[in-house]
């Protein structure tokens, strides 16, 4: 049996000094392990029916799109400002210094939508806070916020209390 | 049987004033269309064998995880500047004003490996030769360049003679 971990690589000092990157490309090269992976991410949704797949620009795009077809749900992507041709809704998420912007397409998800958010990681949760925003504007119902990994000393599901929080992997 | 055309909406002057916008998100949106969509492009495929799918930023990752996962075959994220966290070969490729620079990881393709090159959109051919580049770099060979749509008038194949170009919608 695959462990999904041993396809993890730390990156030291990335994006900056002082941080620990979780790198998933040695994970995305080996198809066992996408399967692996699949497999665990699905277990945490159950089987909860879902919708529509929210991914989160870019690295929720890998997971969210295989997560989105096994599912029999949409996909939908969430993304940096100036990125989505249509109308959308905007929301803005704290960086450590300073405010940037997520947006979703207005008309991406109808209302009574059940909805899985995936990303990546969740980190400090400022990102996955913005994407519950963005599709309870869309009046959607956010049945699971779904992570590969959880940086817990970061504290991320603090900000995403009143929801579902899954992942397969804690560091 | 679903037409895949009805789920890509024309946006008018996107990115800028003049022009057309192929917008892939209502097929993303719908599980069908994604089904009927990966379906077309793995008769593209035939029955090749491939090691490596290589999706380009960000629109690429949709259907280029799919297509590793229905190939049996790894994934590698080609993306733009900084992006990465590992080493990377580097690859300019001309914009319309200056130049811009792709980068995948040095590890990402292993010498002989077999390479499907994907991402939504074939127009000016300007990034997917720049990935072909990327992957030679590594020693990969290059099976196809495989697309949803191309955009004939911008003659992207030009660029790509050296390779097997598909694409399953024409404009």
């Amino acid at each position: 049996m695959i462990s999904i971990e041993d396809y993890i690589r730390d990156i030291q000092d990335f994006p900056k000094m002082g941080v620990v990157f979780k790198d998933i490309t040695p994970l995305l090269a080996n198809h066992l392990a996408i399967e692996r992976c699949l497999e665990l991410l699905l277990e945490k949704v159950g089987d909860e029916k879902i919708d529509k797949v929210v991914g989160i620009e870019s690295r929720g795009f890998f997971f969210g799109m295989l997560l989105a077809q096994k599912l029999n749900a949409g996909f939908v992507p969430i993304r940096k400002p100036g990125k989505l041709p249509y109308e959308t809704h905007k929301e803005p998420y704290l960086l450590e210094y300073g405010m940037d912007v997520l947006e979703m397409h207005e008309d991406a998800i109808k209302k009574g939508e059940r909805i899985l958010i995936h990303d990546d990681v969740l980190a400090t949760g400022g990102t996955a806070r913005a994407a519950c925003n963005l599709v309870k504007k869309c009046g959607g119902e956010i049945v699971q916020c779904n992570f590969i990994m959880q940086i817990d000393f970061l504290c991320g599901n603090e900000k995403l209390k009143s929801y579902d929080v899954a992942s397969v992997l804690n560091y």
